[in-house]
This record gives C-alpha cells, sequence and structure tokens, in this order.
C-alpha cells in the first residue's frame, strides 16, 4: 500500500524560494500519511518562467532550493519540477527527491512551442524514461506535454512503469480539463498504466490554470478529481499499481467554469502583484457591470471601488443603474462627471481644430478624460485598475487607447460580448447583483447623441460567429462567407481585426479562456500587408 | 562567365503579392545583365511574418506568387525564400525558380528560436543540401541562420557547392553589419566556398534590417558591399566561382550606424501602416528634440507637427528652445499650455482627494493631459504620434502611462539615455538643428517645481552602466556590485526594471538597436517574485 499525495499549488513565478517553501510544508504535512508527494512542472520557478530561465541566477537559486527540499526529503518522496543546466543545456525535469538526495532526474521529451508555449526557447528535450521502485510498484515520471504524445508514455511502460506521475503546468481554456482526462484515460488504457496528473492551479499574467488534477487506473478510470481554481493536497491510496476511490469533485461547467476562471485570473494578477484593491469605471452598461461582479467576487467588496463618471450624452438610467449595482454590491461608490474636463480639453483644442467637424477625436477626448480620472484615483489609493473592455470590441479595436483601455488588468479581454450576456445572466442566478435593464438595454458607448454599438458594429451574434473563426480557427475571409456569412460583414470584420493589432499591443494582459486569446497566444505582426 | 544580383528589397510583411511583385519588376530589371537573382529570407511573405504563417491562406498566396514567379523566370534563375507546406510540414525554404518552374527547393536546417526569433513555432529543420549548376558552377542554397553553423555548410561543399547562396532577414543592432561578414568570412575559408550574402532592408515593427549584403570569395576577402539602411540590387560577376570586384559600399559606423537604423525603423512604421505624416510633444528635453530630427530626417519637415505643452513647471527656457528648434527644423509648431485641463482635474478630483497631500498623482496628471491633446491631434488630423521616451526610462519606469508613453511608436525606445546625448552631438555635426542647451541641461521631467531627473535616479552614466549588464547581459546584482557598482544603485535599478514590466508591456514598439530590447527580444513575466 503506497499513498501519493497531490500537491495542486499555487505558485509564484519567479519567487524560488517561496515555491521552495510551500514544497516543504506541503511534505512536513503529510508526512507519516503519504509516501509520495507529486508537485506541479516546473514547481520552484512556477510556470511559465519565461526569459528568467536565462539568468543564471536563476540556476543557483534553483540550485539551492533543491538542497533545502532534499534535507526535508527524509521518510518521504518529492517529485518535483524544475529546470536544470546539465552539461551546459537545460531541461526541463522532474526530479526525485528522497532520503535527502536528488535521486532522479528525467528530462521532458515533448517540448511545446506553439500557442502560448515557448519551451524550445529554453529547453531541449530529454530522450529517456526514468522509472523508480517504491513500496514494490514501478513509478515512471513524465511532464506534461509529455502524455499529449504516445512516445514518453511508451518508453515508460517499456520501461516497466506501472503508474505515471504526470507533472503539469497546464493552461486553463474553455473545456480543457474535459480533453485532458480523455486524452489521459485513453494513454492510461493503452498502455496499461494508472497515471497521477497533478496541475498547478492559480493566475500567472495572461493564463489561469485550473488545477482539475485527477488519477485514472489503467483501464482509463478517473479515481479521483482535485477541485477547480483552488489549491488542494489529497492523499490516494495505492493498493500495488492500482489507486483506491478517493473524492472525485465534479468538474465545472458552462458558464460556471468560465466565470470562476475570470475571478481566480483577476484575484492572482492583482494579489501576487502586490495589490490590495482594484478601482473601476462603472458606466451602466454590462461590461462594467460584469467585471464589478469579478472584482468583488475576486476580492471582496471592501476592496473595490468604483467611479461612474457621466458626460452630456450619458443616459440618466446609466448613472441610476451603476449607483443601484455600486449599492447591492456594497462597493464604494463616487461619480464624478467628466464635463469641465472635457470642455477643457475643447477650448484648449479649439484654435488648434478651427473649422474641422467634430468626429471620433471628441468621443476619444471624453474616454481619455475618464482614463485620467480612473488612473489618478488608482495612483493615490494604491488601487490596481480594472479595464472593462470584451474580446469582441479588442478585436475590432471598438475602444478607445488611452481611455477605456487604460488599466492594469482586462478581466473580460478574452470573453466575446455574447458570452458577457451569458455569464451576466449566470451571476443573478441567485439574486440580482447586475440589474436587469443593464443587461437588456442595447449597448452604447454613450459617446455622442443617441449613440448604440450598432451603428458601428455589426450585431454581437454575428461579430462573435465570425471572429471566433477568423481569429481562433484562421478560417479565410471566403472560408467564412462560405459558412453562410455576409460578405460584406466579414470583410469588414477581418479588416478591422488585421488593423487593430496596434492598440492590442498596448492593451493589458486579461484571462485567456477561449482556445486562442489575444496576446503570447496570437503573436501578429502590427505592420501587416496580409 | 555567371552574374549574380543580390536583391537587397524593402519587403512588407505579409503582402505576399506585392512582394511576388518585386521580385517579379527586379528579374525583368536585370535580365539579360544578371544569370541569378538572390533575394533575401522569406521573400514571400516578408520577415517575420509571425502567425500569418499559421493561416491557411497564407499557403494558398504563396503557391499563386509562385506561380506567377516561375512565369517569369524564363532566361534568369530566381533564388527566392517561402514558407512551404510539404507532407503536412511547414519549412523555411529557399526555392530554386527558373525556365518556369520551382526547380528546386532547399529548407532550412537552423531554426533559430532565441532572442526576436521563434522559428520552431513554425518551422520543421531540413536535413539536406541543396545544390545546383549554372554556367559550369556549382551553387549551394543555404538560409540565413544555417550560415552560423558548421553543418550546413560543410553539408553544401560536401554536396560540390563553390558558392553559397544565403538568403538572410537578419536583423539589426549596433556592430551586427561587421560581426556577420567576419563569421561568413570565415566560414568561406574553413570551407572554400564564395558566399553570396543577400538580407533585406527596412523596418517591421521593432526590427530593422540593415541590408549590408555583401559577397565574399573563398579566402573570405569582402567582394562587394551593398549600403546599409537602403534598398539595392548589385550585379556581381563571377570568373568561375570566384567573384570579381564589385563596389563596397563603407559600413557606417558608431552615431551615424544607430542613427540611420532608427531613422529607418521609423520612416518604415509610419509608412507601412499607412501614415503619412507624424505629431510629436516637443518639450524643451533632449529626448523629444532628437526624436524630432529623427522625423524630420525619416519623412521631412512638411509631414511632421509639433506641440509644446507648458504647464506651471515649465521653465521658459524650455518654451524657448523647443520653438527654436521647431523653426530651424521647419516644421509646424503649436503652444498649448496644459493648466485648463490640469486645473479641471485637480478641482473635479478635490472632493475625492480632500486631505491627501500631491504626489506622484499631480503629475502623472499633467503628463496625461498632454497625452490626451496629442492624440486628439493625432486622431484629428491622422498624423501617428511618436513617443519620445527613452530605453533608460523605459527600464526603470520613469514614464507616464497613457502621458508620455502614449504613441504609435517610440523611435528611442532601445537608445539610453547617454546614447541620445552622443547621437544628439553627432546630429549637430554639421550646424545646430538641437540647440546647444538642450543637450547641455540638465534633464527634468518638468512636472514639479525645481524637478531634475537626478533626484529619482541614479546618474545616467551609471544607470547605463547598471542597464547594461542587468537587461542586455543577465548578470546578477551579485556580479554587478562585484564589477565595482554601488549596491544601493544596483538593487533599485534592478528592483525597479523588475517592477515596471507592467508599464513596457503597454508601451508602442520602438527600434531595436541593442543587443538585447525590450519586447519580442526580452520576455518576462509582469507577475514576478524573482
Amino acid at each position: 500500500m503506497t499513498t501519493i499525495a497531490l500537491a495542486q499549488l499555487n505558485l509564484l513565478v519567479g519567487d524560488i524560494a517561496g515555491n521552495a517553501r510551500q514544497v516543504i510544508d506541503c511534505a512536513a504535512r503529510v508526512k507519516g500519511r503519504a509516501d509520495i508527494v507529486v508537485f506541479p512542472e516546473l514547481t520552484l520557478t512556477g510556470y511559465p518562467p519565461e526569459d528568467l530561465l536565462l539568468r543564471p541566477a536563476c540556476d543557483t537559486r534553483v540550485a539551492a532550493a533543491l538542497r533545502e527540499i532534499a534535507a526535508a526529503s527524509h521518510g518521504i518522496s518529492l517529485v518535483v519540477g524544475y529546470p536544470a543546466m546539465r552539461d551546459g543545456v537545460r531541461y526541463n525535469v522532474a526530479g526525485l527527491v528522497r532520503d535527502g538526495v536528488v535521486e532522479l532526474e528525467y528530462r521532458k521529451m515533448q517540448l511545446p512551442n506553439y500557442s502560448v508555449f515557448d519551451e524550445r526557447r529554453y529547453f531541449e528535450p530529454g530522450a529517456h524514461a526514468v522509472v523508480f521502485e517504491q513500496g514494490g510498484v514501478s513509478f515512471g515520471l513524465t511532464v506534461c506535454e509529455d502524455i499529449w504524445f504516445d512516445l514518453p508514455v511508451q518508453r515508460a511502460a517499456a520501461a516497466g512503469a506501472q503508474v505515471l506521475l504526470n507533472l503539469n503546468a497546464s493552461p486553463y481554456h474553455e473545456g480543457k480539463a474535459l480533453e485532458r482526462e480523455r486524452l489521459v484515460a485513453d494513454r492510461a488504457r493503452r498502455f496499461g498504466v494508472s497515471v497521477v496528473y497533478v496541475n498547478q492551479v492559480g493566475g500567472q499574467d495572461e493564463l489561469v490554470f485550473d488545477g482539475s488534477s485527477f488519477v485514472v487506473d489503467d483501464q482509463g478510470r478517473i479515481r479521483h478529481r482535485a477541485p477547480m481554481f483552488e489549491t488542494a493536497e489529497t492523499l490516494v491510496p495505492f493498493d500495488g499499481a492500482l489507486p483506491a476511490n478517493a473524492a472525485i469533485t465534479p468538474l465545472l461547467v458552462g458558464e460556471e467554469q468560465v466565470y470562476r476562471a475570470l475571478v481566480c485570473g483577476t484575484r492572482d494578477y492583482v494579489r501576487k502583484n502586490g495589490f490590495r484593491s482594484v478601482v473601476l469605471g462603472l458606466s451602466g452598461g454590462i461590461d462594467s457591470a460584469l467585471t464589478l461582479a469579478i472584482a468583488v467576487d475576486a476580492l471582496g467588496a471592501d476592496r473595490v471601488e468604483v467611479v461612474s463618471m457621466p458626460s452630456r450624452y450619458t443616459a440618466e438610467i446609466s448613472n441610476s443603474d451603476a449607483q443601484a449595482q455600486a449599492r447591492t454590491m456594497g462597493v464604494a461608490y463616487h461619480s464624478i462627471p467628466i464635463e469641465p474636463a472635457f470642455n477643457a480639453f475643447l477650448d484648449m483644442l479649439a484654435p488648434t481644430f478651427a473649422g474641422a467637424p467634430p468626429d471620433t477625436t471628441e468621443e476619444n477626448i471624453q474616454a481619455r478624460c475618464r482614463g485620467i480620472i480612473l488612473m489618478a484615483i488608482s495612483n493615490k489609493r494604491g488601487h490596481m485598475l480594472l479595464t472593462t473592455g470584451n474580446k469582441s470590441e479588442m478585436s475590432v479595436g471598438y475602444a478607445t487607447l488611452y481611455g477605456d483601455m487604460a488599466g492594469g488588468f482586462a478581466p473580460l479581454k478574452d470573453v466575446p460580448k455574447t458570452l458577457v450576456y451569458r455569464l451576466a445572466r449566470w451571476r443573478n442566478r441567485n439574486g440580482e447583483v447586475i440589474p436587469a435593464r443593464v443587461i437588456e438595454r442595447p449597448p452604447s458607448a454613450e459617446l455622442r447623441a443617441d449613440q448604440k454599438d450598432s451603428d458601428s458594429l455589426p450585431d454581437y451574434d454575428l461579430l462573435d460567429a465570425v471572429l471566433a473563426q477568423y481569429v481562433e480557427q484562421d478560417r479565410s475571409v471566403d472560408d467564412i462567407v462560405g459558412a453562410g456569412f455576409p460578405r460584406n460583414d466579414v470583410e469588414r470584420v477581418a479588416r478591422l481585426v488585421d488593423r487593430n493589432e496596434y492598440k492590442r499591443r498596448q492593451a493589458p494582459p486579461g484571462v485567456k479562456i477561449t482556445r486562442r486569446a489575444y496576446g503570447r497566444d496570437r503573436r501578429y505582426p502590427i505592420v501587416n500587408g496580409f
């Protein structure tokens, strides 16, 4: 009987000493009850450490951390992830630390270099299976991407592994947890091994890791599943190579899954950057309303401040809905009308602009006056400013740089507008926190009289459908038209997406929840004649 | 006797049809005088095409372009670069197009995946030399990085190549052109081959390609060198495998080299993004003064507009120096004092900030009022806004997000402050375009009374020296202190660099001129506990 602990930790990228402390604390907690503890991929640096890996000081700190972990490994086997320079070559390693020494190191074979991943920038692939014995069972080591391919699993099985310990840093997108389980279950069945899949949890810049660690037996049956978006430490007893049943937390689904991802990513970005609180502009529209709900769920109402900043174009119901929501959610609320600053700029620019008709310039000035107010409050009080824009806007550039795009973090950056609506309705399921009218009104930027989003953009149903095909699936304009969308709209949307890369490049990060987010996941040139 | 044309083109990333047109036009111009034309790496897509490569439409367009190029290849051999999907795998290819067909394709063996390069994200490496005969001489094909390694050269030589045709997209940094020549000359000598090295020229987002194409003989002697930072089309006659002497343009050196890189990068970023003109804020300080000189040299005085935006803290000499420089350079000039907007914001925020002492919040409001004015002029007139900050500021965050950091392009983003001074003095060599007093005054942000940069930052000589070691060479704080710098300063600088990644992430692109620029060249997490 061997008991394996799955340490689903929330690590801090770069904080090697702190992450080592988490390993040692966890080992101390489970010692006597567990025989082996499995930690996430690159436990010591967190994931993704990016170019921190290139600093020689990184290697020194990892080596020091490993010595401390080794000293804590008497009576318990710790399977820990870290980068390791060996003969001048850097590997992504899973090390077995027991009885005071780093006994074995497995080198990750499959290095992902697509989507958000850049592992070939840092690592060389390994080639050999590493298997160790404990309690009469053979355990094989693999790291994350390895298990998406046959070869590393095959080699481990051929080397005698009965149970695979797989260390992961697998970022979230909608539905990913289920994909992983299906794939790993298939590998387990085909190669006749049980698999212990340990994933990290928590936000890191634009990524959120959902945890969802699990254990499958050699028939591919789920024997344990840790919660999503929470740290966890579970002990799974094995009878020989067969896992006993342990807690199986249901997977979150649908809107709840996405919403929890947004809350987790937002909370960690704020907290891990050393902020305690946030401010955001509450317009009476649905994006800022949902952002407020996420902020309150992430940080608590006492750490959220909202500002309503009406102008001559703001409908009265926008102000009252904003105030009503602030009251419902119990957050600090001010109203600061932007007219004095807006007028000052119009006057200051009047000689320069003499004779020029009003255009988006004047709309942008309003958005930027709001940006200044919000950043001033952010600066003065030490709040992080949350940006409220959604993916549909970010895609087509329907947002003002340095205006409503200003901020440290954009929770909805990867959330299409149609999903914003679904999330808002879902959040209201147990009582209205977002006023119904905010959800039902036609959306408007309120930057000129009687403006509606639909004056400038196709219907959001159509827009989001086209964007999913153009941005997430790389389909061509002709293909999308062939799928039944009007050519005019498709061409316009594609052109807007291409032209607005410069805006996205200056946008704050947000939580990736789709298969392809803007940012490191979609790397487009700004100068682009495609 | 075989004559080779080196086509040092300025390509537009993504514009596959337009780039093919450049190839065809060039072939038509040199036909009858040249036997072979060598184009830059990935001629058809431009470099780097980034995730455009993942679009299936990219392959379709490349195939169509190749058919047109093939049709234009009667009587002349065209060696063209392009991405090619072969059996489901994408390669970075140099194709020999002659007599109406794509006759041979060489697949790049060495795929750089460090610094600004991500080629493993897109391509698989080739393994085989490709050699063709023309006029009794054997020509081998290689692509860029290949020639930095022995293996591809060795294989080509072993396959009989007497002359290597090397297609490049080698981005500039200071001194790079000379490095390339030395390295290629060494390979040429060691493997007994002549080398035709063709590089692209021009700016692409944060990169600038310097051209500097050249030919070396099998003794490593330079036989031809094309100019830096200009398109060129040179014919080099070969006697058998030996290049005859052709024009050898001297390499630019020192400040001139860097300055020309900045001008070229700025011109292309503006032009290739469809802008004709720029606006910038002229403060009377040296950064904006140098940026103005670059803008005028890049675009012409009639396409540059400057705005002076004094506040209560602006010295009178700042205004008069700004105006004097604008007059000298012959650019449109306005002065728009920011006091009305600044006061409006202070009043609007007074109730919210009641009792809070002034701090950087009020300084940032001033910078952001200027950002609004500049962006309004940019929006109204269709000018691109140039940002004037330098690398030293960008490193330590001595700049205001959405304020002086606002803009589409930052020419000095990778230029340390000490180099800004050297470049300004160099630009004044034939007559003062930057007022001497602007160069000689102690630098100040003028955001509060009697402010000096030296109140907040170490001396720029010290700062830049520490930054070079910490940012460009990844040295640790201890190492830098060991090299003789005060621990206090080094720790402070390192902390500021680490903490200000969030600002840099929202900064516009600028021209890379050092070995390590911010942006794709240095990929750091924002959440970072290192």
